[in-house]
């Protein structure tokens, strides 16, 4: 069997069963963890105080395309896809190690602006550069990983979701993968919906202060939208064994999504990459921290109980059931289909 | 100007100096940091407690050669390197984070055997992998991070070396690098001989435990040689503001090394990947490591006061001066030689 049959969530499951073999419960440091494998970050108790500590990689030609992205941009994206995994926990990020593999031939004033900009950032989020490695390869592979901490004695989990909840999102879901289309040929003649829409795909705002909110607000369920709204949710249900229902006219569609893209709504449901966070918690308490957040929140749904095969219902406001692609990426599976198109 | 024309070194410099600009030495997190780039790992105040962080990336046809290494000694060596640069701090490894960029053409049952070897590994050393990301790509990564802690209020540095010292090494030097000319194809006949280079290049086992002993003992200066003998020594030099003087008789050399390699003086002083500790202190200090540790010891010269341009003389019982390669490795002029010869 190849990676390809496999798939990227079988890998992950594989690695998985394989650590769970090798845990000891009674002994330091399994005996500290509080989230291992399978959240957005790991999470791990250390005297009074959550530790948190997430990786993220991209890939040139499968996460980026120098093409397409500028330097600068690059840099941001590589650190903001991190830093809203510590967000999606409600943390407080803290250090950062950088990982390039880059070939040699790259320009210094390149790789320059890559670190500036990625530093300029990190700096907005009180976040110091430590250490890192680099290295030479064909390809270039970048590979950040962010350590912090929880706010208080609490932190945004997966697995915390439960029926009767309402969910929200923060923001607006399907910019980013608009901007992709738009990236990868749609005509958008208006300078200002192009410019919204390329800062959405290259240019993330990681929500971490929101998901600190989120936390004193007492929500305890949460997760980054970078899949696909839907696919995220499907997270979220599979992790806290409940399934979800979300009405499609409720979906915080940016105008500009609107307004552009006739596939709106599937661009909403099943586009990647907006990092926002998607959070689940009572009536009462979204109200508050809706109060709380300085950004839009939007109510989409419920959650249900385990309703299996069904994960997430997507209805409209008549109730009639919405088909729709879960969305997604599975890195191993969407790579063969690429090796087909070579 | 390419990376090729700045070299690996100039990289890590202008990174470094590109994050001073963005240092807020009364804010946290720089006020916490007590070793930020340049050292073997990170290391930040935390409550009670120094925490450490190193991260570490393998490349495929760079660091390694499938067609050379199984899979289960890539799973080892990914690691093994990484806990190296947590034993050059004296520290204490805990938790793994893993990061897979990866063919999707690969075999399950090789990625398996990766992981397994992996995970045995952290298991002798205590560490949790709690997380990590997997990716596709074209060609092979793994980068590794380790998050761990100090052993007591000290660290091994590379800063903290003083004229007068003694400078001492673990284990041999030049088995890693006799076992890349092996692996390249020179001949050794004997299988135990051929065995033991193999072991010291594809299995390095990382001086963790002897890292914290030289703690207890008092020691404050370490670093572990995966550069080379020469190529460390001259690191602590550079950071401690010192020079050294070594005799290359007392360098030891592995038997092993010395009967098949006529060149095994050269690869003991500029092979590099042995990752044995190389440390410094005063004579008591050094006889009683030695009594603590369950592995040679060698005392291979001592530390002078800074004789620039000179860092690291080596001379043999006689005085004379023995002129040396400094060796090491440099990514990125190293990538243009070999663009070169593609």
């Amino acid at each position: 069997m190849r990676l390809s049959d496999l798939g990227e969530f079988g890998l992950i499951n594989l690695i998985r069963a394989a650590s769970a073999k090798y845990e000891d419960p009674g002994r330091i440091p399994w005996r500290q963890i509080l989230l291992g494998i399978g959240d957005d970050a790991a999470a791990w108790q250390n005297d009074n105080r959550i530790q948190l500590a997430t990786t993220d990689t991209l890939v040139q030609s499968v996460h980026f395309d120098l093409g397409a992205i500028t330097w600068e941009e690059l840099g941001w994206k590589a650190l903001a896809v991190n830093l809203s995994d510590i967000a999606a926990m409600g943390g407080i990020p803290r250090y950062a190690l950088l990982s390039l593999a880059l070939p040699a031939q790259l320009k210094v004033q390149d790789v320059s602006e890559f670190i500036n900009s990625f530093l300029l950032l990190a700096a907005e989020f009180g976040v110091a550069l430590v250490g890192g490695n680099v290295a030479t390869a064909h390809n270039i592979v970048i590979t950040v990983t962010i350590i912090g901490c929880s706010k208080g004695k609490n932190m945004l989990e997966r697995s915390a979701a439960c029926p009767g909840e309402q969910i929200a999102v923060t923001g607006y879901v399907g910019l980013a993968a608009a901007g992709l289309e738009m990236l990868k040929g749609k005509t958008i003649s208006d300078p200002n919906a192009r410019n919204i829409l390329r800062q959405a795909h290259f240019k993330p705002v990681p929500r971490v202060k929101e998901g600190q909110i989120l936390i004193e607000q007492g929500v305890r369920t949460a997760i980054d939208i970078s899949d696909g709204l839907v696919a995220d949710l499907d997270h979220v249900c599979e992790s806290s064994k409940v399934s979800a229902k979300i009405n499609i006219e409720q979906v915080p569609v940016h105008p500009v999504v609107t307004a552009h893209f006739p596939n709106s709504r599937e661009l909403a449901l099943s586009g990647g990459e907006d990092y926002e966070l998607l959070f689940t918690a009572d009536k009462a308490t979204v109200a508050r921290a809706r109060q709380a957040l300085g950004c839009p929140v939007t109510v989409i749904g419920d959650i249900t109980k385990d309703e299996l095969p069904t994960r997430v219902l997507v209805v409209d406001s008549r109730g009639t059931i919405i088909p729709y692609k879960k969305g997604g990426w599975d890195h191993f599976k969407n790579a063969v289909s690429h090796t087909e198109f070579t």
